[in-house]
Formats: C-alpha cells, sequence, structure tokens
C-alpha cells in the first residue's frame, strides 16, 4: 500500500449529541501524530457547508480548545441534516456529489470522517464508492454517533450512553419528587425522551430503577411494540394503588395497538418526509386524567437530553473520542468504506472497550432496534437482559470547568481556510 | 422567658425543590444541641399527614441519613399540597385546627418548623395564633421555601438558586445545540418553565447568557408582563435573521395583552382552584411555525427543574440549611410566629448570607414578583440588576455520592411514632 499524503477532512452531521466533539478531538489529536497528514480541516454543517467550501483550519485550533472539545456538547463545527438523496433526487444528488469532489480536489482531501448517524453513514459510503469510482485515492472512515443507538454492529452508539445517563438520573430525580407529594389522591408524571423509530433512549431510564420494582421508572413505552391504550391504563392505575403513584417514561415514536404514532401531527413532515411528533406524553396524560382521573403532569426533555454535558458519562465520551483515534488510524492503515465500531469484552465481570472496523455497505441505513427478549412480554418494562447491556455505558461522570456556577464549555475559534471554488449554484 | 422544654416536630409543605431536604437537616442537626428539645419528629406529608398523626422519630435515623439530606432532592418527609382554608371553608378549618392540636398536645409538641411556600406560611401564622388563643406555649416558626421565589421579605427563597442553576445550565446546552445545527432554514426552540404568576425562573435563564447578548436565551417571557403575540413574533423573526436561530425561554403562566394566560386550560382547575397550565410553550410553537415557517421544538422541564440536584446550588444548599438551623434557634431564644429570612450583605463585591427573622403575620398570603425595572423595556430580558440579584445565588455546586453512574440518594428509615389519638373522622 502506497503512503497516501495529503489534507484530512473532519465533520459532523445529524443531531447533536455531548460526545460527538469528543469524536473530533480524538481524529484531530491522532491526525496530529501521522506524517501524511499534512493540513486537518473541519467542514462547517456537514455536507450542506463542505457543498458551499465552509472549510475551518483545525490546526490553527489552540490545543486546549480541542482538549476542550472533550467536555463540549452539541456539534462544534455545527451540523445538518442535509441529505444527497440518490433515491428521490438523483439528478440533484449527482451534481451535489460533483460538487463535493471539486471541493475534495481543490483542498487534496485524502481523508474523510464524517460523524454521524444511519443517514450521514449512508452518504460517506456514496462517498467512498464515488471516489472509487471516479479514480480520486482518498480514505473515508464513518465515526458513529447517535443518541438513538440504532446504527447496527457497534457495541452502542457514542452520545447514547451519555443521553441515557441524565435521562435515568433525572427520572429519578422526578420519581423521588413525585413519590414525595403522593399523598391520598395519587398522581401520575409522564416523561417523553427522544426516540422516533428505536425505543433505546426511553428503555435505558430502566437503570433508574436499580433493580428494585418499586423505584420509578414503573412502566416504560418504547417505540417497537404496538400498545393497547387500555391496558397501559389498567398499568398506570394498579402502580398508583401499589405505590401511590406512577413514572412512565414513552419514546416519542411510541404506537397504538392499529400501529399509528400516538404522538404523531400527521399535517406536518420534516425535511425527510417524516411526521413531525411531539405530543405522546400530552396525550397520553388526557387519556390518564380523563379516564381514571388521577392527576398527571408531563417532562419533555426534547434537545435538553442529548445536550446535557453537565451530567454525560465519561465511558460514553472517552469511547467517542477512541472512535476518532481510530478512525484516523485506520485510514492511515488504507483502509476506507468502513465504520468505526465500539466492541465491548467482558472479564471476570469487568468491561473492557475497544474499537474495531465495519464495512459501510452493510451500516448504512439499516436499523437496529431494541431485540424482543430484552423487554418484559407485556412490553412494558426492559428486563435484566437490557440493564446487563446498558449499564456499563454510563459509568463515570464527564468533568468540565465551571465559572460563576455554570459550565465553561469550549469554542472554537473556526479560521477559515481560503475559498478556491466559484461560489455553488 | 421560661425555657420551653417539649418535643420539636419538622414537616415539609407545597411542591418540593431541591434544598428543602437540606433545611431539615439543618433543623434537626440544631435540635441536638438543645436540652430543651426532647424529642425530635418528622410530620410525613405536612399537615396532611399530622392530622392523620403520621410521625416518624428522626432521632432515631442514622447521622449519615441526616447528612444525605443535604445532598437529597424533594421532600424526603413527604409534602401535600392540603391546604387549612380559613376562607372557604371555615368549619372544616376550625375543625382541622382543633384535631392539630390534639396532636400537638397528645405529643407535648413544643416546638414546630414549617418549611413551605406562601400557603405553608399562612398556615404557620394561623398555628401560632392559635396556639397563643389557645394557651398552648408552643414556639412555630416558618422556614422559607419555593422555587418560585415568591415570598417577601427574604433576600431569596431556598429552592431557587438550584432551580435557576440547572434551568441555565440547560439553556445554555439546549442553546449550543440548536445554534450548531443552525444551517439556513434557521431554528427556534421554546423552554417552559415553572412560574405560574410570578416570573423569577423564568428570568434566572438570563445567566445562561453570561453576558454575551449573541447567547442564549435571546427571549425571555415572563408572567408580571402583558405581552403582544405578534411583536414576540416580530423578535424571533429578527433574532433567527441576526443569529441563525433562537432560544426562548417562557414562565408557565405567561399572558397574552388581553392579560389571559396563553397556556391555561380553562376547563381543568387544580385543587386550589387555579387553572391547570402547561402548554404556553406549545401553543407559541404553533404560531412561530405558523406564522413564520421557522422550525420550532419544545422543552418541558417540568419536575425535572425542581429535582435536579445532580446540578444544585451549593450557596442554595447551604442557606437551606442554614435557614433550618436559625429556625431552632430563634425558637429556642423564644421566637414565634417568625419566618426565617435569608439576608445578603455584599462587602468589596463579595456576597456574604446570614439569616434573620421576620413575622409571619406580614409574609403569608404576600407575592413577590419580579421588579418592572429589572426587566428590558420591551419585557423580552431581565436586565443587569436582575443578573447582579441572581448571579450569586448559583455559585458552587452541590456535592453527592455516585454509584454505577447515578446519583445515590438518601432515604429515610421513618420510624413510626407510636400513634396515641383515635384515628381522624
Amino acid at each position: 500500500m502506497s503512503k497516501l499524503v495529503g489534507n484530512l477532512l473532519v465533520a459532523q452531521s445529524g443531531g447533536p449529541t455531548c460526545v460527538i466533539n469528543a469524536s473530533v478531538a480524538g481524529v484531530v489529536t491522532e491526525a496530529g501524530k501521522h506524517e501524511g497528514i499534512e493540513e486537518i480541516y473541519g467542514g462547517l454543517n456537514g455536507i450542506f457547508g463542505i457543498l458551499n467550501e465552509d472549510l475551518v483550519d483545525l490546526g490553527d485550533e489552540k490545543a486546549k480548545a480541542i482538549e476542550g472539545l472533550r467536555y463540549t456538547p452539541a456539534a462544534a463545527l455545527g451540523t445538518c441534516r442535509y441529505k444527497i438523496d440518490f433515491k428521490r433526487k438523483a439528478a440533484k444528488a449527482a451534481k451535489d456529489m460533483d460538487r463535493l469532489f471539486e471541493v475534495f480536489k481543490a483542498h487534496n482531501i485524502r481523508y474523510f470522517f464524517y460523524a454521524g448517524g444511519n443517514d450521514s453513514q449512508d452518504t460517506s459510503h456514496k462517498i467512498h464508492e464515488e471516489a472509487l469510482r471516479r479514480g480520486w485515492e482518498m480514505r473515508v472512515i464513518g465515526v458513529p454517533k447517535t443518541i438513538d443507538n440504532d446504527l447496527p454492529h457497534t457495541d452502542y452508539c457514542p452520545g447514547y450512553g451519555s443521553v441515557i445517563k441524565y435521562n435515568a438520573a433525572t427520572v429519578m430525580e422526578v420519581g423521588i419528587d413525585v413519590g414525595s407529594m403522593a399523598t391520598d389522591d395519587g398522581s401520575c408524571c409522564i416523561i417523553e425522551v427522544m426516540g422516533r423509530s428505536a425505543g433505546w433512549i426511553a428503555a435505558g431510564t430502566v437503570l433508574a430503577k436499580r433493580g428494585n420494582p418499586a423505584n420509578p421508572p414503573h412502566i416504560i413505552l418504547v417505540p417497537e411494540i404496538q400498545y393497547d391504550v387500555d391496558l397501559v391504563l389498567a398499568k398506570v392505575k394498579e402502580t398508583v394503588k401499589a405505590y401511590g403513584y406512577c413514572v412512565m417514561v414513552v419514546g416519542e415514536g411510541i404506537r397504538n395497538k392499529e400501529g399509528e404514532e400516538i404522538g404523531a401531527d400527521k399535517d406536518r413532515l420534516d425535511s425527510f418526509g417524516h411526521p413531525v411528533l411531539s405530543g405522546a406524553a400530552e396525550i397520553l396524560k388526557e387519556y390518564i386524567q380523563g379516564k381514571l382521573g388521577t392527576k398527571t403532569r408531563t417532562v419533555l426533555l426534547g434537545y435538553a437530553q442529548r445536550a446535557a454535558e453537565h451530567f454525560a458519562s465519561a465511558t460514553d465520551s472517552n469511547n467517542a473520542f477512541a472512535c476518532g483515534e481510530r478512525a484516523v488510524q485506520a485510514a492511515i492503515e488504507g483502509h476506507s468504506g468502513q465504520m468505526v465500531k465500539i466492541i465491548r469484552t467482558v472479564t471476570d465481570g469487568v468491561v473492557n472497550w475497544s474499537t474495531g472496523l465495519h464495512p459501510l455497505a452493510e451500516v448504512a441505513n439499516v436499523e437496529h432496534f431494541v431485540p424482543r427478549d430484552w423487554i418484559s412480554e407485556d412490553g412494558c418494562l426492559p428486563n435484566e437482559k437490557f440493564v446487563e447491556y446498558a449499564r456499563p455505558l454510563i459509568e463515570g461522570e464527564v468533568r468540565f470547568p465551571v465559572e460563576g456556577g455554570l459550565p465553561r464549555y469550549t469554542t472554537l475559534e473556526k479560521v477559515r481556510v481560503e475559498k478556491l471554488l466559484p461560489a455553488r449554484d
């Protein structure tokens, strides 16, 4: 294998997480160790910014800024939801791909790392194939990232450990609060978490139980299962009778027995053509108050959950960093068209983490769901198999500097790389 | 003044906070130092439990459990929203008061401390007056507690510092997240926080700006001011144009220019006869998406904000503990019918905290609002006066033990005190 010399480009895509910046820090830190890599560039706002030739020179950032990325939430380079849609918009996609390679060639990009979820791995895969087809020697490695934890082949997706750590702590705290107000009336709280089609995030809050059935959350509903709402109400009633209160966690995409999304507003679509969801908890609240007469309140964590660096998982952050490092090592070794994956080995009950590679062709657009046998028969609570899987992901707390009582997160200087091409039309 | 010898009863009331247990720890710790206090009892679920003679022996708790209360959210003794309503239910109130004094006499309660907000201070005041009228020598001291920060005469209310610390950190994090997704479309996020009639909680999130106008939150709406929704929309549009995104914080009780609550569901009332609120953010989201076409998401922090011990303020927790200590000291000194208040002194820019007393007669049922001149002229952002007030409240982080990646909070043994009376009818 010939040594490939040129510039590196790293970019971030999709919904941000607490640790997607840690992966960029891993890429930049590792890249500095290899002679084949000349300049280290960041693409602003993912593919969307790269198409506009919006590149920054990460080599110009202070070392402490790069270190700070390890404890800074969201996408420091900016992200996008822009998708090169080969299926539905083939002509536009082909044009986008031409432009991307113009940018790559103009800036001699020979190493490309894209941190993202399913759509982004698909984009990386397409870029890898295009590079081969066009004879542009380039190493393309996908870096996994998604709080949704729905990428296949990796033990878990960076971002997921942190979201369930924060969410489980929040459910614990809300549970103590609601429990302490439980007087003779009974009360219920529904906490809605992210997760449109996979229930990993909702399921992860089972860790708040810490093995005690009396502890909240008492009911967890996931999008993978169709629920008879009347049976859920019966379970709420039973729980309130037993404990004086009920804490229920629902994924945003949960469905009724007809398979319809409980919180879907079918009239509104996002940029991918999916219905916008927001109301599963509110709708269940109406049912519970209306049919059971139990006072019910909701919590909608929304973006807060994926940005909650102030209680992020050190295990997750360290693994995200390692994924960035491994991406660079793999590319230097000559790999391309691969995604970094996280591997767990358990020896005498001790979990050890390492990284591996998996072909992007087998990753792209495959969704990984919570196995049915990791959830109780009635579908309302993840079981011990799930707990065994999830527990190690929340170990350790990310440390961050505090100033005036608030976290001091890092922002990058973002020194622009001079544009060499005419503006995109 | 004769030395009063007898038992102590402490109870918690109203919505829980992160630091209401710290006040109980202060009471119990201080009580142990005084000979006049024989047994240290806790009333379960506030007045509601005391009426049922549900008392526990706090002297039987382990020292480390009492210490653990300093970092445990919610009401460890349980709380209630039960109100002795002299105005609207005079006969029932008189009967309740008879029963309370039966319980006090049966258990020789000579020291009574009630931690709560406006309604609870009113209850304490009534009990103090009744004790005088009935000739039952007893010292009654109110301990301030409310995230709403609407009690008068105290610099701030324990619980408030912690809720705004967590909320400001969350708004910061959500802001970084939304900002990092800002592509050409623009986007908006509305974070709804607690605060039915006073805007202290919403206003406190201004600390997330850390003095930079570009930083989120860009707009903060408080219930004290009536807003022209069209002007708010214009401000959102302007903000998105300037920064590519807009983060807005709204108190749950915000009102339109007609003075109507934007999120009120007028058909449903809580136990105090107030309309149940939940939807201000959702309703504004509909407006923004409908009229501006700007993608908008909401976060509803709900109970999570007041229970978020994992990022609570050490200043707040320490002051809450000091309020508990001071309550006991004041009672031992012979005071009754007083509320403990927090006093701030600033010397050469350094804030020092101490406690004082204020007559309950002047506290009960008085609501303290955000001064109009602490908010910008257009009503959309607290100004430097507010920031100067709020900033010291979030200093320091409460430390707590972590086990398996989650906080390990304290639960009390709750050894029951033998009931001496027939059950309440």
